[in-house]
């Protein structure tokens, strides 16, 4: 193991932090918050002591850095940013145990969306800023912006790992030839989108820091709102199909709208998994929408505008919400776990198993089908036009294989505590999915603060095992790893 | 397609038919259950003149028999088995409706165990031996016995295809060179182990009949028992540890015994299946015996009776039960449905994904996790020591995708009828893996008879895509399988 290599991205990382954390305190202490700014004062002043004390650590740029080292090395990062992260609402008084402010870091930093918070509407403003913030750095990368901001650390192989470990989806494709822009570009791209989303949402007369905070969040598609009753409480269509929009529009993939910016149209009209997401979409609200109207709407506009609401909130695994949906009828219910599971596209801000992924593991399937009646025919899966890697399409399978496992384990963990079936199935697999708010007691009326001590630190593993998309943490916990070579 | 090849197969499965029917009829005759013996007599009846003009048919044995003929021919055979067996039930009038009957029928062949009776005891007993019989015979497999029975059948590479398609797990062993003497010698192990326990059973006071129906049931692991409350109602230690262990027994690959028979005792003892489905049987009976202390029971004897039984009812896809388990704690019912999914052994009688599948997921997880941090590894996935061909790797990985597949969208057309949602996707699952009961609704107070015809249907299909593992039900719908080459 590069020891050397973790503590130097480590202390980038906290470098980095630093940086996030100056703005917010500026802000609190504009707002008169003294607990806030007391708790990211603090919080600056421990991230500062920690990276001058890494600073120590010698590197040694011979040393190879292999893929393991780059995976341990994201796992612990975001470990470190998470932890660093849950200070300020720890000191600040406002969440008083510290595992609960953890748990509402590492929910914000993976986009997840899972509170703890029995009236968010408590929280300072200060904090609901570093809440939403969380989101929106969380969402596209904290390494993929050091990536973008620091010369030395984009160099070659070695990055390449680190982005491959940090970014969504099966196979991350590099977008220009040179990492450090391809991740510039990210940024940019993604930073213009969410301030044309804050101008429309105050367009339809949404207060300030509510629009920044909601933009921010529908931007990682994380799912922290300003609100307890989250997009609810402004009871306005306009705002609800502007979210809505938007939130199809984060969990497209970013390689197209590089595309677009390069003019190569082409590319994204036939790209297969943009389709699909589309389709998965406009389906799934036509049919919750008819199961509505039969139930709990009385018109279909009504029927409509929560079908796609919510639609667009839970394959994006953002999970905001226009409407209590727990008390929607099973077969809608059931669509929305569905979609949790599916997912946003690869290379997005979106969690899940990915649309791409559902792809090839589809056609995979109907190969092995066709095989076993055509023992000696060689057909491939492919992707756009593009015959797959088969190290791709297996470790996919694996994917998924491993998902499960991690699913069912968890949830007899969390089972312990005794809620219901669906509470806590749901409470695991929405923060495996990085989706936040499950059903029953963790649905969008209910929060994750009756959860067991044990319980809250498996779900935020498994919010971090599902950001990182399984690898970087397993791997960070296998004997094999530290093993010397 | 080789149609004649399908219409001689069906022939033979139809003339077997009317040998099992034939006892049933006697029986019933002897009992005075006029109905029942009416239902008999007209399903003989169209049995036999089926059988007949399909002999008009003429059979072409120069003609290849290629796998999907095959495994076609098997689903065919299987749906006219299921549909020939609903009848006795529709024409007796026991069961009014003829979708009711079908789906018992279904549930009885397929060893799902699922009923759609609300007084089990108000069937004829004939009808009771005919379903706990359909339990015993499509537990090993209808065409099995056929290729048993029949000498023109099993030659060669043909009735391989056959064998493959109707027995469980992953790659089924050739026990014997000839593939008649193993299905044979499958046979008489299975008819041997089921005539002592119905000695154990008789000798524990269970009356003739129940001791017969429930030993088939056992054999099969099926779940039809002959009292509307399971084995509950004989309220005996004695007879639940005796069933429990029976279960187990049949949960275990037949291989197995023709080894112990072959007195090859250390292929037993290094079978690495048989010591995981064990070792799974022993965890998860402490497990829930330790819940179920802390929650319904007050004693660690009782806890460990319920535990011990429910435990080895599930793994084995069986599902009798010997207390409701619905009111269990969340984290045991958790640990039931986890356990459907799981299934018993490769080539037993039982159902599910299969432990053996289960390891080669594991496996095959643990190498594509090892070969991400070391690309140029050669590590391979071996199984009892042996190195596991691709394929098979492969089209394990399918197994599950498919599965998963199948699973949501069944849930999403039996969703449509609106109960809840723990009650819609424990119906489907427990088809799907040939359980039985599930939860809530569908748990083992409940019954399938208020869901819609419908989901029926469907819960019929999905216990047919379970029992004989997806591919012959699959291919029989896909039309590339009946284009013309």
């Amino acid at each position: 193991m590069n020891y050397r290599l973790i503590a130097r991205y480590l202390r980038f990382v906290l470098q980095l932090q630093a940086v996030f954390l100056l703005p917010m305190l500026a802000y609190s202490v504009t707002q008169g918050e003294h607990g806030a700014g007391k708790g990211f004062l603090i919080t600056l002043v421990i991230v500062v002591i920690l990276s001058l004390l890494l600073r120590l650590v010698k590197f040694d740029p011979e040393k190879t850095m292999y893929i393991k080292d780059g995976f341990v090395m994201v796992a612990i990062c975001w470990i470190a940013v998470s932890v660093m992260g849950a200070f300020p609402y720890w000191i600040s008084g406002d969440i008083p145990f510290f595992l609960d402010a953890l748990f509402e870091s590492v929910s914000g930093f993976t986009t997840t969306g899972a509170t703890i918070l029995t009236n968010v509407e408590g929280l300072s403003s200060g904090l609901l800023l570093w809440r939403g913030f969380s989101h929106w750095i969380g969402g596209m990368g904290v390494l993929v912006f050091l990536l973008a901001l620091v010369p030395a650390l984009s160099g070659g192989e070695r990055s390449f790992n680190v982005m491959k470990a940090e970014s969504t989806g099966p196979a991350p494709g590099k977008l220009v030839p040179k990492l450090r822009q391809s991740a510039k570009l990210l940024y940019i791209i993604y930073l213009v989108l969410t301030l044309i989303l804050v101008l429309f949402l105050l367009a339809g007369g949404m207060p300030l820091l509510d629009s920044v905070v909601n933009a921010m969040s529908t931007a990682g598609t994380g799912g922290f709102s300003a609100r307890n009753i989250s997009i609810e409480a402004y009871n306005s269509a306009y705002l609800e199909m502007v979210i809505a929009v938007f939130l199809i529009i984060f969990g497209i993939s970013f390689n197209m709208y590089y595309f677009l910016v390069a003019r190569n149209f082409s590319a994204v009209y036939k790209n297969e998994e943009l389709r699909v997401y589309l389709g998965i979409i406009l389906v799934s609200t036509i049919l919750v929408a008819v199961n509505l109207l039969g139930s709990v709407c009385d018109n279909a506009a009504d029927a409509l505008r929560y079908a796609f609401f919510q639609v667009s909130s839970t394959i994006t695994t953002t999970c905001l919400s226009s409407t209590n949906y727990d008390l929607w009828p099973t077969f809608s219910r059931f669509a929305l776990i569905t979609l949790t599971f599916i997912g946003a596209s690869a290379g997005s801000t979106g969690g899940g198993i990915k649309v791409s992924r559902i792809i090839i593991l589809f056609k995979e399937s109907r190969r092995i089908l066709f095989r076993m009646v055509h023992p000696r025919s060689v057909e491939t899966v492919k992707m756009d036009g593009k015959t797959l890697d088969k190290t791709v399409v297996h470790s996919v399978s694996a994917y998924l294989a491993l998902l499960m496992m991690i699913l069912v384990v968890s949830t007899f963990v969390v089972a312990w505590d005794g809620y219901d079936l669906e509470s806590t199935f749901t409470a695991v697999s929405s923060c495996l999915n990085n989706n936040g708010p499950g059903l029953g007691l963790a649905g969008p009326a209910g929060n994750f603060s009756s959860f067991s001590p044990l319980s809250k630190v498996v779900l935020s593993l498994n919010m971090l095992i599902g950001r990182l998309e399984i690898y970087p943490v397993l791997l960070m916990f296998s004997p094999r790893t530290w093993k010397r070579i």
